[in-house]
């Protein structure tokens, strides 16, 4: 019997996805799931395809062909390791692992050092772009043994999706990089949509936007400089109308916002990394006091806002200000991404390619936009760029844009509207472009307290006070 | 020989001072240190008083009265566990170890569960105040075995700042509990210092005050509802000439602010438990970016921020808008602060006395405050207050502030002077009253394109949409 092409453990919805999307590349594959009826319910789904299914680790093993390679598509975590030590056993020096689970990336790290030692490859791989995606085209974020991704890249090329003919996936680097960059992917996917929200929560509490009036604001902005995926989906959102009500279904919608980890995580490792990440990381703590929902409900009853304030402005000119200030926005919010995987890749000795991350990024995934050509140009033009916002075209952007997010948020915080990302973004940009930031005296403080000392803006060295004395 | 009554090992400045602590309040002590010349040093500094000294871990133990207490002063971490280890040879059942270094309160839970393994006790301390603190009454917060407190009481009680007579240290809480409120008070303290940093960089830049006129108005606020510890040195900072130039002295300082990681942990633990503490985390973030001189002075030549706005407005109207805005963002701070410690307690089973924890943080430690009295109240009125913002006291302050807080932002952001704190507070002040935030959008977003389900406003359930059929 002829061995297959390529094995795929976990047959979840993403792993039977991906698995039907690489069948249909014309790859061979063998299938295993823990639960045999999962298997079954596949080889009934794909039949007359070339899939294999196997009902023991050690059947699928020895269905593939050498060096193997076995596509991990169980849950993150103790499954993961669980999975690889009943694999452990059956395999041989050169086979290859690879975890397309949404996997911790400092996990992967372990599991490849653990693995090579037994010679065995590990490539923990982002793949982004939901259920769809996984069977259409995702983005995908190989990491791992720059020698074993070789012989696993026309596989993932592709199955993966393609832009202008260029399929979006390429190496990113040693054992957690692949992992690394879908955990900023996603951080990234959290700041862009609580910056959506936002805008959203302006148009309609200050202009009283109606949903029809939204979509038309949305469908328009995706025309321009914002066209992305999740501002299309925006704009279709305010044209579904609820069934049992005949209201826009999204206002029959709870604003209590879920999250699975992955943008926490982008904000711990930033704290840790020493790089500031405050739009993300308040995107984060928006969702936390969204699902705080009975508390608020409560508050709201106590607290009161500031007095009602009709914006006596001209309409069009806010919801271009918003526009331009959710596209400034979002420009700082990657500027703060790619600076963390710039420092990650110090850091972990990665040698990322920020112009191929943002390429690859550009399908697929759940932040597609066309925006990332130019973030993949500005890497063009500076492979060692140390922030967007020093890009010719970024800063262009960003200098002629300030004015209206300054507006906007001027707007919003005079009307009790919560703006915390926008306002994030603002302070980021005017911390980062301040020669002298006010730290002077909170030095001076740590050194009255604590005697932590400081340095002089005139000479180097240390320098120590004794306040107190006068 | 008569035994001593507690043990201090680690001589250097914290364990020295406190060393001298306890020993001036009547009790007689031993040391030691690693290194026997500091042990020299300190016996000769000590002369007369009731100190033996000790040059070998098992002298130092055997001339502890039983139960031994032995207070620790090495460095957190791995100094820490080699210490622990070097003694459990030599320790009794009943003997109590005291931690009173700046432990990440995980360890200390470890520690205390290790040990309790062997009978003996284990007590986290956080202690604040700095060298000073430690020599003249810092405040203290004790976790760990009840049962063993009660024993090390009266001796930190006696070492303990005083207010109104009252010991500025109570029994906190079980295992790490002691460690971690240490832990979210150096948070707060980040936070604090970064507010009084941003009122002074608006007073600074928008008004022009010189550093006589700061003096001054910081002096004058410190004589209310802000009077504290740190508006009180931040006074005084400015009343220092440089002797070398003539300038004060705070401006000879260079703006690259050092931090020590425990602002960093508090963000950190906030992520994992799911609590909004945007304030200290902006403030985190405001470390790092004045850390980043370099790239800002390069920023600062590429980046232009607003066009110059001169302000027409009343001076010493602005001046109090800023100290309300001070006040008010100061309270957020605390909120979040205080709201992390009951999720912690809830998290931990810690059963924390919120209203105690703010009374022992009026004297010793570095984020002393008159306000703080204010916090006990609110616990005194409602011991299971969910946040600090929903008491009388508080919700009539940020209720009338509140207009100074966005009139303030609002000259700030006008004129480009970053305030990302300020900010942040009052972003968490309005999302935190809003019944209605506009995650309903987002989870619109994540139903759409992760099928990830969504609740709605009128009945119970989970709910999903296939949003893309019209």
């Amino acid at each position: 019997m002829a061995k297959q092409q390529i094995g795929v453990i976990g047959l979840a919805v993403m792993g039977k996805n991906l698995a039907l999307n690489i069948e249909s590349r014309g790859f061979s594959i063998s299938v295993f799931n823990r639960s045999s009826e999962k298997t079954e319910e596949f080889l009934k789904e794909s039949e007359g395809k070339n899939v294999v299914g196997t009902f023991s680790i050690e059947e699928f093993v020895q269905s593939l062909e050498t060096p193997r390679k076995i596509l991990l598509m169980v849950k993150a975590g103790t499954p993961t390791d669980a999975t690889i030590d009943s694999l452990l056993p059956h395999l041989d020096k050169g086979d290859i692992l690879i975890d397309g689970g949404n996997t911790y990336f400092e996990d992967t790290q372990r599991r490849n050092r653990m693995l090579a030692e037994s010679g065995i490859h590990f490539i923990g791989t982002g793949v982004s772009g939901g259920e769809e995606g996984a069977l259409k085209g995702p983005s995908i974020m190989p990491g791992g043994q720059k020698e074993a991704h070789e012989l696993v890249k026309p596989i993932l090329e592709a199955i993966s999706a393609k832009v202008d003919g260029e399929p979006c996936t390429t190496y990113i680097g040693p054992d957690g990089a692949g992992h690394y960059v879908k955990m900023v992917h996603n951080g990234i996917e959290y700041g862009d949509m609580q910056l959506i929200s936002e805008a959203y929560f302006i148009l309609k509490n200050v202009l009283g936007l109606s949903a029809q009036e939204l979509h038309e604001v949305f469908a328009d902005w995706n025309k321009g400089e914002l066209d992305s995926y999740l501002i299309e989906i925006t704009a279709d959102i305010f044209t579904k109308t609820d069934e049992e009500t005949g209201k826009p279904l999204v206002d029959m919608i709870l604003d209590t916002a879920g999250q699975k980890g992955t943008g926490k995580w982008t904000s711990k490792i930033a704290l840790d990394l020493g790089v500031p990440l405050p739009i993300i990381t308040e995107s984060v703590f928006a969702r936390f006091i969204s699902a705080m929902k009975n508390e608020r409900v409560k508050a709201s009853k106590v607290l009161s806002g500031p007095d009602h304030k009709a914006f006596d402005g001209e309409k069009q000119e806010l919801i271009e200000a918003v526009r331009k200030a959710l596209y400034m926005s979002k420009i700082c919010s990657y500027a703060q991404g790619f600076a963390q995987m710039r420092a990650a890749s110090e850091e972990y000795d990665w040698n990322l390619k920020y112009g191929e991350i943002a390429m690859i990024f550009r399908g697929g995934c759940i932040i597609r936009a066309a925006f990332l050509q130019k973030i993949k140009e500005a890497y063009d033009r500076d492979g060692d760029l140390t922030n967007l916002l020093l890009d010719a075209y970024f800063k262009e952007i960003v200098e002629s844009y300030q004015g209206s997010l300054r507006k906007t948020i001027a707007v919003a915080i005079e009307r009790g509207v919560p703006v915390p990302c926008f306002s994030a973004a603002l302070a980021y940009y005017d911390s980062y472009r301040t020669e002298t930031l006010p730290a002077n005296l909170l030095q001076a403080q740590r050194d009255y307290f604590g005697a932590h000392t400081y340095q002089r803006v005139d000479k180097e060295g240390i320098f120590h006070t004794e306040w107190m004395s006068k």
